[in-house]
């Protein structure tokens, strides 16, 4: 794996029969369909994902069925965010066996963490970890942020290749890489992906961006016009970035509208079934009638 | 086990040499301690115990040594929140195997959850475990609240039968003891000591309170007069807990000072380590020391 | 007007015909109202009083008629509350220069202070004042919480003679209590009316708790019974209280579903008008026709 | 004035020599700095402008005496925000007697309200106003967030001309921005300056930036690369603003270093005083003497 990495690179979701069993078959189309779209690498077991959710033994399960389809065609990452330290070197160990090229961590969850404590958590984990490692800014999950000179301070370990920011704060953004503006091997992703262009256009290195797994081709060509300067083209696709986020996000009042919308738009378009992990429930008919009514509606055509 | 369970029931930290492994000595040490003051049951695996900050593997030795050390003097509760509903359950048929009493949960905390949500998650839930179950609502840590309505929801299995509140809401308490008041077997209890008296008063029926560890005695007599309606007895004793929450618990900074404060004490006394698991470490030098001189000069006698 | 205060000082709803106009006769009924039921103080233009939502010009004749109409049969409270110290003091003089007894501030509530800034901006304000004060614990609109050290802190100018906390955490409000216990001219009263009783049976001067503007007798009642330590009559008001908080405080979802319950019931009553000052609207039909239902079923007698 | 405003308009400092006098040279010299800096358009009574922390007779004074400085070369922006819709017009009328072209307002600030509540209320107010107003969009102070669809609502009064995000939202800005995409006349401004190109990038109007109190010809030439979609010039003042934000705005702990670095930093370039209005304070010797030196080596040079 070449870094610094760029790009797009989805967050996964999770195919899944029920709370305990992969659609493996839905595995493999998702991942032929955001290969066949373009994306520069995949990202499993974050938070669209639904990593927490999931045991033990069902992430293992998807960390090695994901490798044997990818079978190095990209880069793959693994999330290994836990609460526990022993539990994440452990699924640190299983991707590396299983041949993933990166980790991507999370701070724990439960217990929110200050500052100090989480350079030092980070200072502890990372010299015990079998592979280089993103770090994944999650606030509204996590409870903390990390400040950006923390960011500095954990990535003088050249283990760690990269950040990516969920917190869809812009200020903060370039805050964190102004702070890394002198580490040249270091790459900076958007997790939201509404901003995805406007701080690939300052400089950032890409997305890890949910609709992604749905309509590939399109964030990639996002991705491309703003790392071309293409501003016109940014404002075309752009727009149809929002259609998605401003429709298929936005069905019902939950804050797992967005992962419901995934899921069910991959089961629309024949790609995995749309279960979802406890403690959430995929959508009802009518929303699932009205995500399709959405997804006739959609015009992506460039 | 008797229901509805009433007393003081200390959530027991978890003695620890390092992140992957049980002080045993002063597991059985503190556990003896505890019997010794006259506590009403033992709660391990929750916030107080690093349930999170634990392997599934120490989780496990942890209750293992725990029932055996304990060998049923007392009622048993485990801690079993978890992110995955999976290995929730997993957790809890361990615990069942192991023979505990009775399992303890706060919601999924990384995703946070609506109401209808955290009712259905407990709905799917419960039927699949083996022991009965207290709600432990534990909003800092895990974003949500039970709502009254949901605590009276979920209760309808009878296999709920108690709740634990963390939240330091003394109108929303009260909110749910009302929203309970017909559920006779159903047993109300509270996290901050600091409230422990005034809620027992009022009805609640008892604390699980983490300063039991150190001091066991003197929250079991704040207990026993506040059922036995001894204002005057109650004001004495409330004055000697908050002597140790405004000193023992607010060393240092950080979330975490409960903690440590809790784990300082526990080693001076001689009963087990003071070592925190990832992402927490244990006071230094300074901290360690002023401890200890409050220590010298609390004065809990009667 | 001696000091300590203690017992129920009702958080005077503001009657108003509109945003500019008070309802003079419905205030005059409010206040006979509160007065027969043994009430032992006034507080307006709190936030129950709709202070914030009420002109310069409209508070300063809420404190004229109040003062006219209470004239001296009890101790008057104005809340000073203000985003800015100069208009702060201007506030605080009219109240003197009408007869007022005592101030009621709570912090600043548009920048948050930390709390080094907020012991300063007391510590500048209370000597410009002309009448003892109350500080106003109200975190969830001010955005910061006094520390208790902080409430010392102020409290060491003898003007400071009290404090109301509204933020319903009971760890913190016993935190308080026990910072601020060797001060024995202070008073410290709780704000919700769920915890009134709990916190005067350890030892709390009282509450200014919203529902004694409707049922004043009640809290009297309550008050009293837990001052006199008399626990089985303490149960038994305490679930008359908890009938009216989980009724006709909760219709509908917004966060001023309390006021409106309020402002609705005393129109029901024939006490004053239910008009809300904005950003607020008085409840429509359906929720009027609720409320009314709720009343004919309350059963409030002993 | 004509619409719709686009460029840099700064939020203006209030100058101050204490909590209750404006420092008239000052705001002259003030004026006059950011005017010869090419801004196009100027904020006064802003959350930089501490509005809040004013009284209304100096916010009065402030109006008069900027509009007679500013004498009609540039558009002339008011904030009313206020609790009270009866005072927040009250202070419309005063900025429309003074000749001002547009009015500023956030939501009610002390109670939060819900969206509908919101809408509510803005369309109650709006009709009320004399001028043409910007919706301004402070969640952290404010606690409320204008819903992407309650911003449409609003603006579908034609009064409504403009909206001001200080959210730092990112995913957010983009939300309101597709949501608006068919209001021609509408502009739509940033707060935070880190954010400001990118967004004019992707197609916002312009910011409102602090800093472009103390740098103005620096953000109006970030504003005219972005606007011209010279990414590298864009690249290269981007990282003088970054260097500002990282230094300037981070001394101290508190959340008022940004205004205390702004006013610092206006002081040591003989603009103005730095008083700041309680419940803040000025930055002491050892916090002056850092800003001192920072400016020293700031290179603002392109």
């Amino acid at each position: 794996m070449k870094t610094p990495l760029y790009g797009i690179i989805p967050p996964l979701v999770t195919p899944l029969i029920d709370n305990d069993h992969l659609d493996i078959d839905g595995l493999e189309r998702l991942i032929e369909h955001v290969i066949a779209g373009g994306v520069h690498g995949i990202f499993i077991l974050g938070t669209t994902g639904e990593a927490q959710s999931l045991s033990y033994a069902l992430r293992t399960e998807m960390i090695k069925e994901s490798s044997r389809i990818l079978n190095e065609r990209l880069p793959l990452l693994v999330g290994i965010s836990d609460t526990s330290i022993v539990d994440s070197i452990l699924l640190a160990r299983i991707a590396a066996d299983f041949g993933a090229n990166a980790l991507v961590s999370a701070p724990p969850y439960y217990f929110a963490t200050g500052q100090p404590e989480l350079a030092e958590f980070y200072e502890n984990l990372i010299p015990q970890l079998p592979l280089p490692v993103f770090l994944y800014n999650m606030p509204t999950h996590t409870k903390v942020s990390f400040a950006p000179s923390t960011v500095k301070r954990i990535a003088e370990n050249s283990k760690v290749i990269g950040f990516k920011d969920s917190s869809a704060n812009g200020a903060y953004f370039q805050a964190v890489m102004y702070e890394m503006r002198k580490h040249e091997n270091f790459s900076i992703f958007v997790g939201p992906e509404e901003m995805m262009a406007e701080v690939v256009l300052l400089g950032a290195n890409g997305g890890v961006n949910g609709g992604a797994n749905m309509f590939p081709r399109l964030y990639v060509n996002l991705y491309n016009a703003a790392r071309n300067k293409e501003i016109d083209r940014v404002h075309l696709l752009q727009s149809k970035v929002m259609q998605i986020s401003s429709s298929i996000y936005s069905i019902g009042s939950f804050g797992s509208s967005y992962l419901k919308g995934v899921k069910t738009t991959l089961s629309i378009l024949g790609i995995c079934n749309d279960f979802l992990a406890a403690p959430f429930n995929k959508f009802g008919e009518i929303q699932y009638m009205k995500i399709k009514q959405i997804l006739e509606t959609l015009d992506l055509t460039e």
